[in-house]
């Protein structure tokens, strides 16, 4: 999993149906030393993460539908980021980032 | 997904059975500001996409067909995108481009 | 899927079984003006490309096998292109390039 | 497969149902003269790899869940490695970093 | 498919069960004009690949296992390269190598 920042939102509306109803955000990703990358991705979420959190992104995640067809989604926020810890030193709080 | 914009067509007659009827898009992938990079996909669209439209393109979606076979298809048009929001800002908006 | 150009070919005798009887190419990509890349792939050839053409190469495409085994083939040659047409301006044309 | 060095630990409370229990490292990855890149990964670990031990990084490791639903882990540590050789010459060994 | 060049071996005892008895190798990728990349994989190999021989590298190549679990490994030797033509020149011969 890559670790990303929520930057924004997409709407389309003219989509494949098996869209309908998924939330999608713009995140951009973030560096090993945590600065954000140009890099970016549109992604579901289903987590509820808000604008600037840090969150977990994984290309694995599948929904699997009622009538055993694929959600077209590439990536989705797995996970809401509460910390970072590179070498014992601590790269990312939540709790510093909104206090 | 990542976001592109449509740039052209591609014409194939001699190809595999599975991508008979099958709509081939040129686009070109949209960077975080909102510039088109050189970086392109050949992809299928069922959404009706035109030219020089943002459209979100998935690498997920797959088309099951009858016999149970995999269209050989890479990345899809999921949807055609109305807006891009990054930190409370416009990025695209669908109605400004074409009216 | 990605344009690309057939240069050559590869042969293999001591590979693995699944393999046999699959005809390898090898292919360079093109760029979105229509240049050659240094980036290459050798990818399988089911549809009978030629020398120079300009083929789509999917990494999707999967033939499956009789033991429901899939065939360990990353990519594959689906379809030769006859035209590219970028912005209503032909970028490339099969017929062009051969007469 | 990749080689990377495990470089820390990425905490989540708020996240998908199904990352419920998996222990999250934060590796980088090696290059092929053995340094470190900047490039990291958020990897699962089932193995028990320690902080800058050489692990091995698989993409391909899906642990099936109970109701046949996928874990959303693009990436997993499947082997602590003991030695690197390349032309006969010992690149890495985990008995040497650690005596 | 990519092409590589066998340089050396990765050991590692501590590992998931499914690796058991998988024989790894570190290759290098050999670009369009026949040089090594200091790009590398780490991959299975079944062929019984040489140090110094030019090999097939897929990443599609699933080992399925009797407990119907995916072996996790990302990629594999898919076959030991005999020659690699481009526009009618030979670009490698195994038997020029070792003659």
């Amino acid at each position: 999993m890559q670790i990303a920042k929520v930057r924004g939102t997409v709407v389309s509306t003219q989509k494949l149906q098996s869209l309908t109803g998924v939330k999608l955000l713009m995140v951009q990703f973030i560096d090993e030393a945590g600065q954000v990358l140009p890099r970016y991705e549109v992604v579901a979420d289903s987590v509820g993460a808000g604008l600037d959190e840090w969150v977990l992104i994984s290309r694995r995640a599948i929904a699997p539908q009622p009538e055993n067809d694929l959600r077209p989604i590439d990536a989705m926020v797995v996970g809401i980021i509460d910390t970072v810890t590179v070498e014992n030193r601590r790269l990312y709080s939540k709790k510093d980032e909104y206090r």
